[in-house]
């Protein structure tokens, strides 16, 4: 960002500078609206929290935009530190840390699939889209490195809207398939996004394929590393010095800001930090958090929830207002013409780069899957494709950092007008599609499959299994190896035909001999005779 | 602050600047360090937290300028927005949150005396002081302001420290005297400080008390009003819209927006921000905190414990770094002899300040307490003077805008030695005085004090006779007015001549007729029948 004058973070030579005051009072006004407003409309099939803010962060945009005469635009423009630095670690922590660790590793390779061959495919289409198309519209003054990062920005679905609009109740499987699709988009296009701007634009050659996947790996497996790593170490250190103790806060603590480091040591060594530190919060739910008291775990259960729903709205109103920033508008000069076509050109992409690795997907999948029930309908394949269309605050921050900093304050046109372009198919995309998704899934899927109780995917008797083995394994630690042997005799077979539950397994075995013993986790936290949830013996 | 180049709210060109990441990841591993070194010293009863933490951000601070050749001073100038806006707020709120309202209020006569007028005595005693005193050392270019600012800036007490030294189970009355009394002190030296500042130096006459005080009653009013008024409404919010019923995650958002926005608002209309948190923190607590569901209660509470403690952290962490910051150093060039002695001097008014009002106060107390066990003996006297000796943060906040701001960024000799000299003065006593508090705390008074269950002024009587109220308006509600005539009749007599418990039983009447019924609270919650804490059926 080329503004000093960004809202929440300012310095001044006075002790609390009256704008930033105003700024903070508007934003924590239109928090406590938005909430009051979501609340209300909690039964409300087609509208969600984002729609609300985005709406009244649009209409605040206006408000301020009409006070200051169309000349001001403080507090307008988008601050990305803010954004990478404050609002997007904790969204993404949650969501590692809330994520149904057992559905989503069961659908881990449909999950990964998507999540980066799907994003692949989209950046490559859409990639090669704008550059076809672009010229014709009239947009000339791009190179090839802007047309990738068009490609990587407009790949990155906001798995933030989207989860809004799905529930994990009513749809298991498409829940913990879009979800987690989302986050590693999420990480796969940024690591993509950055991957192309490291590329010198001078030297691009056939090898581009393969540095970009080489520099994809690195990213994507140093990255996991290390947030697997702080995630252990806060489990050790909190286990080892036995924190609940003596005090419930200082774990918390200890747990947020151990987080929160592990996302700014990704950022430190240019790594990606939103895969860190949503595998931190994974690892920080299956360890630490069972090794904390019983309140703290409470807490951070809620209150990391809170923040990352905080953090959401906020991210919503911002970029709701955002719109409004007029020097993107003024500085684009374009004809309402040409600003419709490259947006509409653009959500076309969406729609076509998403469907375009949605269903050869799903049907590939199908074809590796034998029984009947667990193969991906057709319904389900729109829905899930209907699901990731839409666009949020990744998509324009990312859009900001490509089409700012690249050009020193003084906006080109062409770079104004692909960031007007790209706000117009966030604020369409997430307010139409994402208000439609609701009522679509009803009538789509439920109503047709209302017999059922879940997904048809949710296969009982490998559900069983699992449990099976679960259960095999946490009765082989206390009772011996007495009885063990006759059901894995007989399961054999089955792990040789579902790999995925062999892995589960094994993973199980190897957790339960050399993980917990040394990390804690559910059934290996020393036990703390008086734990109370603190909320009976308190303010009075 | 002049500097616009502050550590973890900086603006850059680039998306993520390598300066800000570096400094937040110093700061968040060396808080995880103070954690950890303050967990593990919390049976050591010469360190606690806050003085791990000082020590520790004076290391990292030696270090940063060794690394930087004592040249560059980034990320260790102290920025007063980031202390007031963000960091200070949490902590107040806490207080508020967390204060025990009974006792809290029981001495509330107490506290107000000593935290007003205690503090004015002392303020008046070092205004004076200085006045008289730091010409003869060799400051000569302050004017009648700065002296005042000085008063003010060396009468705000640390609350903080103080807690961290003082126990609330062994020495519960000392403990909310202290406590109650920095709260206010922190709010009186800060409205103070302000009426200083408002002040115009050109036109100071005899009618300067009668304004200081009209100023000073105006913001007490104005802003504890504020803060009532915002805790009232969220708790009306969350009752009428019965919050619970979707979701927790938006009670707990919805109070900690609030709470936040009481600041915010405090701070736009120039009253005092903190005297509001702390008000709309009693409020929430007895109202709000009520209406939401168990699992948001336990949350809140921790969340809030766990954020406040953070912030403390944080705040002595900057301390110690800040007291590198070689600018001020350079330009306060005086002599080392100097230096300390205006330290000392300072340091002595601290100590006389205090004392010259503990002991009046306190023997003004004893004089109107008829029964000789309420009385306030001498060793606690001592213990109550000694506690509130810790200068913190507020008063280096406040330093900084007085003479930081008054001269534009060319730092006068004078000015930058008052800051070296209040930085001295803080480290000092902080170190020095806290590390002793709680040794000379067992030293003096609980080993003389030992067959006693707990202070000898909790009298058990009057325990008695307030409980025999708070039943009463209970039974009351629940039985109608027969048997409400007896023990009303038998307790006239003690209403007389203890006026405490009568505000008490007339403010309980009234609570319950009129403001429970409206805004929840204690046994006014609509039943919500299953509101599990969520630990249980949660990341698995």
């Amino acid at each position: 960002m080329a503004s000093l004058e960004t809202i929440p973070v300012q310095s001044s030579s006075d002790s609390l500078d009256a704008r930033t005051i105003i700024a903070l009072t508007v934003f924590f006004t239109l928090l406590c609206v938005c909430i009051i407003i979501g609340h209300l409309l909690e039964e409300n099939r087609w509208a969600n929290e984002s729609i609300t803010a985005l709406l009244l962060g649009l209409c605040a945009g206006a408000v301020v935009m009409l006070l200051s005469k169309w000349t001001c635009s403080v507090g307008l423009e988008f601050n990305e530190d803010l954004f990478f630095l404050y609002l997007l670690p904790p969204i993404i922590f949650n969501a590692g840390f809330q994520v149904k660790k057992k559905q989503f590793f069961k659908n881990f390779t449909i999950i990964l699939l998507f999540g980066i061959f799907g994003t692949v495919i989209s950046f490559c289409l859409i990639s090669l889209g704008a550059y076809l198309l672009f010229k014709k519209i009239g947009v000339t003054s791009l190179d090839i490195q802007d047309y990738l990062a068009v490609g990587a920005i407009l790949s990155a679905t906001d798995s933030v809207c989207t989860l809004q609009v799905l529930s994990q109740d009513e749809t298991p499987f498409l829940y913990s398939i879009v979800f987690g699709e989302g986050v590693v988009n999420d990480a796969t296009s940024i690591v993509l996004f950055n991957a192309v701007q490291s590329l010198n634009s001078s030297s691009i050659h056939a090898s581009i394929t393969l540095k970009l996947l080489g520099t994809f790996l690195y990213l994507f497996f140093t990255s996991t590393i290390l947030g697997i790593l702080v995630g252990l170490l806060s489990a050790f250190i909190i286990k080892t010095l036995y924190f609940g103790r003596h005090s419930t806060d200082r774990e918390v603590a200890l747990m947020m800001i151990m987080a929160y480091l592990s996302y700014m040591l990704a950022e430190l060594f240019s790594l990606s930090g939103i895969l860190t530190v949503f595998f931190c919060g994974i690892v920080m739910s299956h360890y630490t958090w069972h090794n904390v008291t019983e309140s703290s775990r409470i807490t951070t259960k809620h209150a990391f929830a809170t923040i990352s729903f905080i953090a959401e709205t906020f991210i919503f109103l911002y970029v709701g207002m955002d719109a409004f920033d007029v020097s993107n508008w003024k500085a684009s000069s374009a004809s309402p013409g040409t600003s419709i076509a490259v947006s509409s050109t653009m959500l076309a992409f969406v729609l076509i780069g998403r469907a375009a690795f949605v269903f050869p997907l799903a049907n590939l999948i199908n074809c590796f899957t034998k029984r009947e029930s667990a193969k991906i309908g057709f319904r389900k394949q729109f829905i899930m494709w209907w699901a990731g269309l839409m666009r949020g605050a990744v998509t324009i921050a990312l859009s900001y950092n490509q089409f700012y900093s690249s050009s020193d304050s003084t906006l080109s046109k062409d770079y104004a007008l692909m960031i007007t372009s790209i706000i117009i198919v966030v604020l369409f995309s997430t307010v139409v599609f994402g208000s439609v998704t609701k009522p679509l899934i009803e009538a789509v899927l439920l109503r047709h499959t209302k017999p059922a109780i879940s997904d048809a995917t949710d296969i009982p008797s490998l559900e069983d299994l699992g449990l099976l083995f679960l259960e095999n394994v946490e009765e082989g630690d206390q009772d011996g190896n007495e009885n063990r042997s006759a059901p894995r005799r007989s399961s054999l077979r089955l792990l040789i035909t579902h790999p995925t539950y062999t892995v589960h397994y094994f993973w199980r075995k190897f957790d339960d001999k050399f993980m917990r013993p040394v990390f804690g986790g559910r059934g290996f936290v020393p036990f703390i005779p008086h734990s109370p949830t603190g909320a009976e013996n308190s303010t009075s």
